[in-house]
């Protein structure tokens, strides 16, 4: 049974505030929980079906507290409707971008502020073998449960630093591309291995400062017409030449 | 001002079984509103603020009713936060499957069932200029509002059918190919001019049926250890392909 302190501790983590002071953040859904189990997050309680725990006996075995809790409870625990046979509690991680080995593409967000965006971007980033992402200060929080949830278990495996991304971008002495309409094409344009791409924010694409640190803009071309691409699909379409091209 | 049977009348449309019985669906947000004043959608009513009416005033001289109306009313009938300068009521589409002309590539949706995603293919697949998408009887309804507004306006330009896929697929008598893990590498693979591609469901993928109909299936290479590519994303990286290789 969780208690009622346990269940408000809980809750509490879905404010951006409280995850700041706890140094923790909610991971949600069996397929989050078990890539999380894999990975080297250090958890500090899991909370779970007895279902749960007959199925994947190896929870009990490890080093956090593991509380058994009715599928009700959980759904009134946790963010989404269908996770109702699992979460964990789980202690934050301090990437350093000072630490971060940046030989590989890394690609800089410039404020993208929906949380599902952001999750869709770090899993595709995955699937592509990408695995340092940089955000500026005001992107949406990694650790929100949102976002945690949209990455299918990706977090685990992606480094998201926030910083200054313009400082980064200075400091970096790399190439550095940015998404953006009136660039060059995609398909017609060669990246050296370990540049810089930056996205834009969902309203505003690039804001003036990283533009004009850009060694170039790129764009990805349009046929029909809409005004702009979703920044996730933008992202998984420079992912994929990135790799292939 | 909006009249209590007007506003109840408005708030019904955010559930499929009103939009059917009364054949109407809403439009929310400037964005989209504008993209559909442009279409040859038929607009029943638009309710907006005195400043929306005052900044387009082109709209008092189109041929439906405009109710003007408080932020704060709006704000209230709407389906989103955001959209609180205007929305609109329009007729559904009867869009017939035995019309269409197919002779560009056709998507074909194998039960998709979150709507963010439906509505971010119709985006993509409007910037990439398809026009043509072909809907299983469970795939997310078209006119559900957060459809609608993750398409960003490009519900008025990509047609949408709802039809049995595999009477669809077998009457079609043209090659169809399938996304999924184990097929032949997008990259390395040549489609014919006016073929079918099916994304199947996000959690189940392709339906045993219509694997079984398939001229091949297309992979996206993995390059890193996520497990699976959001479909959305899946389909700009293949639409992205058959545009420019």
């Amino acid at each position: 049974m969780i208690s009622r302190k346990q269940s408000k501790f809980i809750k509490s983590l879905k404010i951006k505030k409280y995850r700041d002071i706890e140094n923790a953040f909610l991971v949600e859904g069996k397929k989050n929980v078990l890539e999380l189990i894999k990975s080297d997050f250090e958890i500090k309680s899991i909370v779970c079906t007895q279902l749960f725990s007959e199925l994947n006996p190896f929870v009990l075995n490890k080093n956090f507290d593991v509380i058994v809790s009715s599928e009700q409870d959980l759904s009134q625990l946790g963010t989404f409707k269908v996770n109702n046979e699992c979460l964990a509690v789980v202690k934050k991680k301090d990437y350093n971008i000072a630490h971060a080995d940046l030989n590989d593409f890394t690609f800089v967000l410039d404020d993208i502020s929906d949380p599902g965006n952001l999750g869709t971007i770090i899993r595709t980033m995955d699937w592509f073998g990408f695995k340092n992402l940089v955000c500026s200060e005001h992107t949406a929080d990694f650790y929100n449960p949102k976002v945690i949830n949209a990455t299918m278990g990706s977090f685990s495996r992606v480094k998201v630093y926030y910083t200054d991304i313009i400082q980064f971008i200075k400091q970096s002495k790399k190439p550095v591309f940015g998404a953006d309409m009136g660039g060059a094409e995609l398909v017609q344009t060669r990246f050296p291995k370990s540049s810089i791409f930056v996205m834009g924010s969902e309203s505003n694409g690039l804001s003036p400062k990283v533009r004009s640190l850009l060694t170039s803009t790129v764009s990805i071309r349009g046929f029909g017409k809409a005004e702009s691409l979703n920044v996730g699909i933008a992202t998984g379409i420079i992912c994929h030449h990135l790799r292939n091209y």
